[in-house]
C-alpha cells in the first residue's frame, strides 16, 4: 500500500464518552455517579463513561455505556463537549466527549447494582470525582441553567403529575436560588404549557395542592421555538 | 508493565479538528475553504483542518491549523461538536471536532497563498465539500443564527466603522431573510450598544449614511448577559 501522507499511527489516541445524568426528586437535583471499576483511580467516584469502540459512533457509545451501567436505554442524550488536556488521563492520551441527559427518576427503574456501584448524589453534596469530571459536571450544569430559562425542561425531570411547588423546587435547584412564588407562578402560567387537573396531592398538607400535567403539544412547540423566562 | 484493563491499542483512532471560519463583506456572508492537500479527496474543497498532535489539546490544534493555513492567529474560536461516523474518513477511523470562528475580513490580512489555495466562498455559492463538512457547516450556521438573536455579533464581523445598512445586511445574511428596515433600526437602538459618529459614508449615495461604532463596554456587557432580539 502506498503510505498515506498526514495519517500517522503515532498520533492515534483513545476516545471515551462520559455521561452527566441529571435526575430530580424531593431531595433536590442529583447526578448519577459510579465507582470506577478499573485502574487508574479504581474505586473513586466517576461519571458514567467508557471507551469508544471501532464499530460505533459517539452517540452509540454513550447509549451502550449508559445501558451497561444502569440498564437505562432510549433516553435523550445530547453531546456537550470534547475534553483533550494532554495529561487528563495518566495512563493513555484519551479525548473524552461529554454527554448530558435528563431523566425522570420515577419512570426509570435504574439497576443500581452492586457490580457497578451506581449512586445518585445531590448536587450540593457531590463527592470528589476523577480526572476533569468536576469541570465536565460544572459545564453540564451551566448548560442546564441556560436551557432552563429558554426551553421547558420539567417534562424530562418531573413525574407525570406534579404540583406547582414541585415545579418551583425544580427551577430553584437548577438555578441555585430561591424564587418569588407569585412571580414564578405568573411566569409559568404565561407560558401556557400546563394543564391543571381536577386532582390534589394531599401528601404535604391537609388542604392539598392541585396537580398539573404538561400539555404535551404546547410543551413540544415551546421546546422547539424556545422562550425567554427571566424568572429571578 | 501490568496490562491495564479497558485500554486497548486497537481502539485508538485519529482525531482531527475542522474550522468553520465566517467572514462578512459587501458581497455577503462567507466561509473560508481550502483545497485539500493530500489524499483522499486531494484537490477538493475542504474546511481548514488537521490532525491532533500528541503534545497539544484540541484548542491548540485548531489554532495551529488556522495559523499554518492562513497566517491568522489570536482569534476567538469556539468548539462546536465532535463528528464520529464510523466511515466518515475512508482511510482511517477519524473523529473530527469542529470549531467556529468569526473574523473581521478587513482586519485580517489573510495569506491566501498558492500553497494551500485558501479561498472565501459566499454562503449562497458554496462548492461541494468533502466528507461530512456540509453537515459541519450547516450546524455552525445554525449556531451563528441562534447566537445572532441572543448575543451581539457585529463586532467580530464588521469593520470598526459601519453604516446601519451594513449592520442590517449582516443580519439579513445570517438569518437568511429580509428584515423590515424601520423595525430593525428600532430593535438595534433599543439594545443601546451603538455610538453614532459625526461622520458619513458617501460611497453609496450623495447624501451619505451616518457611520456607527460599537460602544465596547455596553457591547461586552450585552455579550455577557445576552438578550432576546426577535427581529423577524
Amino acid at each position: 500500500m502506498t503510505p498515506i501522507h498526514h495519517y500517522h499511527n503515532d498520533d492515534k489516541v483513545m476516545v471515551a464518552v462520559d455521561c452527566i445524568i441529571f435526575g430530580f426528586d424531593s431531595e433536590g437535583l442529583k447526578i448519577l455517579l459510579i465507582k470506577r471499576g478499573f485502574e487508574p483511580e479504581k474505586g473513586k467516584w466517576s461519571l458514567m463513561g467508557g471507551f469508544l469502540k471501532k464499530e460505533e459512533n459517539l452517540d452509540q457509545a454513550a447509549d451502550r455505556v449508559l445501558k451497561k451501567l444502569t440498564g437505562i436505554s432510549n433516553i435523550y442524550m445530547e453531546q456537550l463537549r470534547s475534553y483533550s488536556k494532554v495529561d487528563r488521563d495518566p495512563v493513555e492520551r484519551t479525548i473524552s466527549v461529554s454527554y448530558f441527559a435528563l431523566i425522570n427518576k420515577d419512570d426509570h427503574d435504574i439497576d443500581l447494582t452492586k457490580e457497578y456501584d451506581a449512586q445518585w448524589f445531590n448536587l450540593k453534596e457531590l463527592p470528589q470525582t476523577i480526572f476533569d469530571h468536576p469541570e465536565m459536571i460544572e459545564r453540564a450544569l451551566n448548560v442546564l441553567r441556560r436551557k432552563a430559562v429558554t426551553y421547558p425542561l420539567g417534562f424530562e425531570l418531573l413525574p407525570e403529575k406534579f404540583t406547582m411547588r414541585q415545579l418551583q423546587d425544580l427551577y430553584e435547584c437548577i438555578l441555585g436560588q430561591e424564587l418569588d412564588k407569585r412571580n414564578f407562578i405568573n411566569k409559568v402560567n404565561s407560558l401556557d404549557i400546563l394543564i391543571k387537573l381536577n386532582e390534589k396531592d394531599k401528601s404535604t398538607s391537609k388542604k392539598g395542592a392541585f396537580l398539573y400535567k404538561f400539555d404535551v403539544e404546547k410543551y413540544q412547540a415551546k421546546s422547539h421555538e424556545g422562550f425567554s423566562l427571566k424568572i429571578a
